[in-house]
């Protein structure tokens, strides 16, 4: 059977979007793209009302990337009335983002599922900004049996670092400048593991004080972490994914790199 | 495609699996059988260490019925290091059963969804001797996604009347005497139904009383339910399922009949 590849997204695509669109399109014969703005995924205080959305333009996007299918399931098909089955992975879910969006990967591993069990792919694409996501997505694939290789692409970013997202356009003016924060940290981090640093407390310290030089800045978490684990690094590391969660104003960023990896 | 049709059992088989094989067979043209005593699914204190278990005449019986595979997992390819992905079914799984099994029915939706994913079956086959198990499997199914139709097969009886089940072997000749009381309770509540009662709560104290006469009977739970949400009932029926489970000293037996379906 020709492989089926398959780009779950929220819509309000992106370079890092199409980035993985373009890699599907070289691995399969066969590219689904699927636009769903997955509800259970968001709590109650969270932006889902005001996530960006402009499917025509979406459309207009995907036209050009010679993809067989467009797939935009509606809510009402998704949870239907009775609703009341859910896919949830464990340990990997309560660090990092689990703990400020603590419903947040029930929703996405929920709702990855049954995108998969309707898609039924072979491959399955997602971006590396979101690591814990990925990592989550990995272990469900692994333990829940699904026949499907999840491949994770590169984070995709603006000419001066800011990891591409749908949710930057949230940032006003001098929000987006100061968002460059974010990759700087991770970069000055990583020149300080290449000249030799291996302390994985003296790498988030790095970030950590660059951060904090960015007023508008507020840092939620930073964590050098085990690749596949995420569990907390001690000691010296030879290789780790450094992790930083930031808000501006309202508007909430994740940015990570990988380290000796 | 050929439909494939799959029949997941915890072996120790008896004719109640073997009507659903030959549904199977019936209806496709693969057929899949796999045995697996699934630990996910038994409570610390339940009788996963003592459940019956002969591979030999499993396969032995299955080789009279043109199963084209079967399948034996072993428990730590289906849970390897670092497991931690479940799927459950809310609502559901609280009464009856959930009650007396809290942790029950999350091992069987998570072992059942893993088995779907290796297998691919077109239908799967359960018997409806497990009522709220084959009514979780159902939303589970619906809920996500997967692309599998769920025939549930009546309940096989033996010829006095005790349902089919693999944990019968454990009662002693007097409890073995005493269980037909399940099937009687049932069936005199399903006559009395007949005869134009329709109060759920005397329905309900049919079979309470009739299970009481027999002192080495314990009743655990009569329910009188809605088919498909298995909510309790109150007034007038003109459609339920009985269900029940009663123990007789450490083995624990459940039966149910559908009334004015």
């Amino acid at each position: 059977m020709d492989p089926v590849g398959f780009v779950p997204t929220m819509g309000y695509l992106h370079e890092g979007h199409l980035s993985l669109v373009r890699k599907a399109r070289r691995d399969c014969d066969s590219v689904v793209v699927s636009i769903f703005v997955n509800p259970t995924q968001f709590a109650h205080n969270e932006d889902i009302n005001t996530y960006p959305q402009d499917i025509a333009r979406d459309l207009e996007i995907l036209e050009t990337q010679d993809v067989d299918f467009v797939w935009i399931p509606k809510a009402g098909d998704m949870y239907p009335p009775g609703f009341q089955s859910w896919v949830s992975v464990d340990e990997l879910t309560l660090p990092l983002e689990g703990i400020f969006r603590p419903e947040h990967f029930r929703g996405v591993t929920t709702v990855v599922a049954k995108l998969f069990n309707c898609v039924r792919p072979n491959y399955a694409y997602f971006g590396q900004k979101d690591y814990q996501q990925a990592v989550v997505i990995q272990r469900m694939v692994i333990d829940l049996n699904f026949p499907i290789e999840v491949v994770v692409c590169p984070i995709i970013r603006e000419e001066d670092g800011l990891a591409m997202s749908s949710r930057n356009v949230y940032l006003k003016p001098e929000q987006r400048k100061a968002a460059t924060v974010l990759n700087r940290s991770l970069v000055k981090a990583s020149q300080v593991f290449e000249f030799g640093e291996r302390d994985a407390d003296t790498l988030r310290t790095v970030v950590k004080e660059t951060i904090l030089e960015e007023p508008l800045a507020q840092l939620q978490y930073i964590s050098c972490a085990n690749l596949e684990t995420l569990e907390e690094l001690d000691g010296m590391v030879e290789r780790c994914v450094l992790l930083i969660a930031v808000l501006f104003g309202k508007t909430r960023l994740i940015d990570n790199v990988l380290i000796g990896d």
